[in-house]
C-alpha cells in the first residue's frame, strides 16, 4: 500500500521555464549557491496578518525530490534536452539549506516565511512546489483564524471537502483549518493522515430517502446515539425541530441525550431563536445548535451580532477556497548569488535584496510590538529572530514537529497579537521596518543596478 | 512505478456523514435504488452558461473505488462502526449507472450534469467526490471559456500552477483550460498524464543570477535557439526591449530566430505599443509579444479594447482559482428513492423531482436556441438529448474519450452558442424551461410533502 515518495511523484509538477533555465545554468556551469525568500507582497481583502502554513509539505518535497527514469524518458520525448543535461537531472537530490518560519508562525507583507539556499540549479527547480504548499496552506489557514476570531470560542469545524479545488486541496483545508484552531473535520482522509478529529451530521437525501422525517431521525439515533447531530431542514426548521424535539425525548426514555440540531438554511439568527425555544420549552437545554450554509467570518461576525443562538459552525465553501481572497499575492525571489546580492526593478515589483532574517519584540504580557526585517547576519536589531534553520545538506535538522504541536504553536502565537490587529474589518497595521543594514544595502543595489542595466549615474 | 488505483488510494476522501448514513441504510436494509442528480443554483458573477468537465476523473473513481484494509482499521479504530457495516464495505464496489453530458458541453443552471443511479448506498457515497471532481473542473473551464472570448483567437496559455490550490488543482487547472481552448500549460507533469502542449519563458531569477540582462538572454538562445521567449521587465521593459532585439539581430545573423518576448508588468498596453516598435524598427516584425501578470477575462478584454499589441497571453492566478468567482453553487441531490421521486423543501433550495432529460433546439446554422428540462421518459419534448449513458452495472459503456477529442467537442457546441449568451457582462439569459411533465409532477410532490410533514391541506 506504500506510496511513492512525495518528491518523486511530483518532481515534474513545475512549471517548463524551471527546466530549461536549469539545462542554462548546467551548460553555462553555474554552480554556485543561490538564496531565495517566499514573501507575500500585500495583503488580500481585510487582512492585517498571516498564518504560516505547508512548510511540512514543501520540506518532503525537498527531502525526497527525484526524476523517475519514466519523467526523463518523458523529458527526452519533448526533444528540448540534451543528454548530459538528462543524465544529470537523474542523480540529483536537493542538498541545499532551509531556514523557515515554523509553522502556526504569525507573519506579515515581504516578511521572508523561507529562504533556500542551494546550488542555483536545485534551488530553482524547487521554485513551483514550495510556492503552492505555503502558499495555498497559509492562504487557508489565515482565513481560518480570521474565523475563530468572528467565532469568539464556539467550536468551528471543516465541511468544506466537496467544494474545495480537487483531492489534494481538501486534504490541505483539513490540515491548515484544524491548525488554526478549528476543533476538526468532516474529511474521513485528512482524519486518517493527519490524525485530525473527524465530525458529521446528514444529509438532505438521506432525510428524503424515508417515508417521513421523523422516521429517518429515529434510525439515525438507533445506530448513533451519541453525539449525534439531527438536520432539521430538510421540510421545514420548525417542523423540523419538533421532530427532533420528540426523538430527544424518546431518547432520554432510553438513558440517552441528543447531541445537536443542524440548521442549514434560511434566516438563521431568527430560526435560531426560534429552535432553540422550541428545544428548552421541551427541556432540552443541553440540546446544541449547529449552523452551516455559507458561513465564514464575515457571516459568523453578522449572525452573533444579531444575537444568534448559535453553539458551533459547521463551515465549508467560502473557508475552503477562501472565498473573499482565493490567493495570495506571493513571490520566491533570489536575493543573493554566488555572494552578490540581486534584485529585479519590475514596477511596482522591486524585492528586498539579499539573506535575511526577521526580529519580533513582544511587550506586556508578552504581546507582540512590532518586527524588523534585517540582513541574516546584521548586528544590531532587538527582537526574537524567527526564521530557524530547518534544513541542511538536504536533510531535517530537526524532527518534524506534529501538527497538534504546531496548532499549539499557533494559539501561543495568535494570542500574543494585539486583537487590533485582528479585527475583521479596517484591522490596524502591524509594525515592520526595515533594518538600517538592510536600508543601505537595498538602496546601494539599486542605484548599481540603474547604473549597470539602464546606464543611469 | 504503478499508483494504486484512484477509488482506492481516495475511497476515505468523503465526508464523515456518508460512511454514517450508509451505516444506517445498511441496518435499514434499505438497498433499493436511488437516483442523485447533479447540478448548479445559480450563475456567478456574470457568468451565463457553464462548460462540463471533470466527468472522466468521477467515473475513474467510480470503477475503482474500494475500501483498503488499512482505511477498514482506520475506521475501526474510530469507534462509530459495527463489525457487519465494516465486512460489508470491503466487499463494496460501485454497481450503478450514471448517465452524464459528455465533457465540453455547454449546459445552464438547474440542468443535470450528471444522474446517479445504484443502490443507495453506493449512491450517497459517491456523492462527495463527484462534486469535488466535476464543480472544479467545471468551474476552470467556464471562466477558461471566457478567457478565450476574451482573447479573440490570440493563444492563451495557462501558467498557474504555482497559485492553485494544491498539487492536484495544478493537474485538473492544467486539463480543464486546454479542453476549454488554451494552447497549453507550463505545468510539466500535466503535458505528460494528459498529453497537453508545454510551454516556458524565464523567471527573473534568471536573468538576476547573471551579471547582465543581455548575458542571460544570450546564454538562453544558446541553449534553446527554437521559439524562444525572453522576459524583458526584469529592470526595465524598454531597456529589455532593446537587449532582446540586439540579441534577435544576432540569432537572426546564425540563421536564428528569435520566437516572443514577455511583459510581465507595468501598463501593459502602452508598454506593448513601444515594444512592438522597437521590435519593428529592428526589422523583427516575426517577434512576437506574450503578455502575463493578472490576466483573466476582464483584463484581456480591457486591454484588447485599448488597442494592446499583445500576440498570446500567459494567465496564471485568476484564471487557476477563478478568483471573480472560486467556487459554484452546486449540489447532488436525491431526486427518486425505491421507485418514488422525492426532494428537500429547504427555504431557497428546493430541487427538481426525479430522473430527467434536457432537450436542447437548434436553429439556424446549427445555433442552440433553447433547451427543456423534462422528466426522463417523459414523450413529447423536441430537441437533441443532452444525458447519455456513460457507465452501467459500475462498468463503463464506451471507451473514454481522449481529451483531445472533449476539446474538439467543446470547440464545435461553443461555436453553435449564440454570442449574445458568452458576453463577459450582463449576458443575455439562454432559454431554460421545464416540460409540463416535470411540472406536474414537482407541483403534485411538493403538495404532497406539505400534507405529509408540514400538516397542510
Amino acid at each position: 500500500m506504500s506510496q511513492r515518495p512525495l518528491g518523486e511523484r511530483l518532481a515534474l509538477l513545475t512549471d517548463l521555464y524551471q527546466l530549461t533555465m536549469a539545462a542554462c545554468y548546467f551548460d553555462q556551469g553555474m554552480r554556485e549557491e543561490a538564496t531565495f525568500s517566499l514573501f507575500i507582497r500585500k495583503y488580500p481583502a481585510a487582512r492585517s496578518y498571516f498564518v504560516a502554513a505547508g512548510l511540512a509539505e514543501a520540506l518532503e518535497y525537498l527531502e525526497t525530490l527525484r526524476f523517475a527514469s519514466e519523467d526523463l524518458a518523458y523529458l527526452k520525448s519533448t526533444g528540448l534536452f540534451q543528454a548530459p543535461f538528462l543524465d544529470y537531472l537523474e542523480g540529483l537530490r536537493f542538498t541545499g539549506a532551509v531556514r523557515a518560519l515554523p509553522e502556526g508562525s504569525i507573519f506579515f507583507t515581504d516578511e521572508p516565511i523561507l529562504e533556500v539556499s542551494a546550488p542555483i540549479l536545485e534551488a530553482q527547480l524547487a521554485e513551483t512546489f514550495i510556492i503552492n504548499a505555503v502558499s495555498f496552506q497559509s492562504l487557508i489557514a489565515t482565513k481560518a483564524s480570521r474565523s475563530t476570531v468572528a467565532a469568539q470560542g464556539r467550536p468551528l469545524v471543516d465541511f468544506s471537502l466537496r467544494r474545495t479545488h480537487g483531492s489534494d486541496a481538501g486534504l490541505k483545508v483539513a490540515r491548515a483549518t484544524y491548525l488554526a484552531g478549528f476543533s476538526g473535520t468532516s474529511n474521513v482522509l485528512a482524519g486518517k493522515l493527519y490524525d485530525i478529529p473527524i465530525f458529521g451530521t446528514m444529509a438532505h437525501s438521506y432525510i428524503t430517502s424515508f417515508p417521513k422525517e421523523i422516521d429517518a431521525f429515529r434510525a439515525f439515533v438507533r445506530n448513533f446515539p451519541d453525539h449525534t447531530t439531527l438536520l432539521i431542514d430538510t421540510y421545514d426548521n420548525i417542523s423540523g425541530a419538533r421532530n427532533a424535539a420528540a426523538v430527544a425525548k424518546e431518547m432520554e426514555a432510553r438513558g440517552e441525550r441528543l447531541g445537536s440540531v443542524r440548521l442549514d438554511s434560511g434566516d438563521m439568527t431568527a430560526i435560531s431563536k426560534e429552535v432553540r425555544r422550541i428545544l428548552d420549552d421541551n427541556g432540552l437545554d443541553y440540546v446544541r445548535i449547529l449552523a452551516s450554509g455559507g458561513f465564514d467570518e464575515h457571516k459568523i461576525a453578522r449572525a452573533l451580532a444579531d444575537g444568534a443562538r448559535i453553539n458551533a459552525f459547521a463551515v465549508g465553501t467560502k473557508i475552503g477556497v477562501s472565498a473573499d481572497a482565493p490567493y495570495f499575492n506571493i513571490a520566491y525571489k533570489l536575493v543573493r548569488y554566488a555572494g552578490r546580492p540581486v534584485m529585479k526593478l519590475s514596477a511596482g515589483k522591486a524585492t528586498l535584496v539579499d539573506q535575511k532574517q526577521v526580529f519580533r519584540t513582544f511587550g506586556d504580557q508578552g504581546k507582540m510590538q512590532g518586527d524588523i526585517i534585517a540582513l541574516r547576519d546584521e548586528a544590531g536589531p532587538a527582537g526574537v529572530p524567527l526564521l530557524e534553520p530547518v534544513m541542511a545538506d538536504g536533510r531535517l535538522t530537526r524532527p518534524r514537529p506534529t501538527l497538534s504541536a504546531c496548532r499549539d504553536y499557533f494559539q501561543d502565537q495568535f494570542a500574543r497579537l494585539p486583537e487590533a490587529h485582528k479585527a475583521l474589518k479596517d484591522p490596524v497595521p502591524y509594525p515592520v521596518t526595515l533594518s538600517p543594514g538592510l536600508e543601505a544595502l537595498q538602496s546601494r543595489v539599486i542605484r548599481e543596478l540603474r547604473q549597470r542595466e539602464l546606464g543611469e549615474n
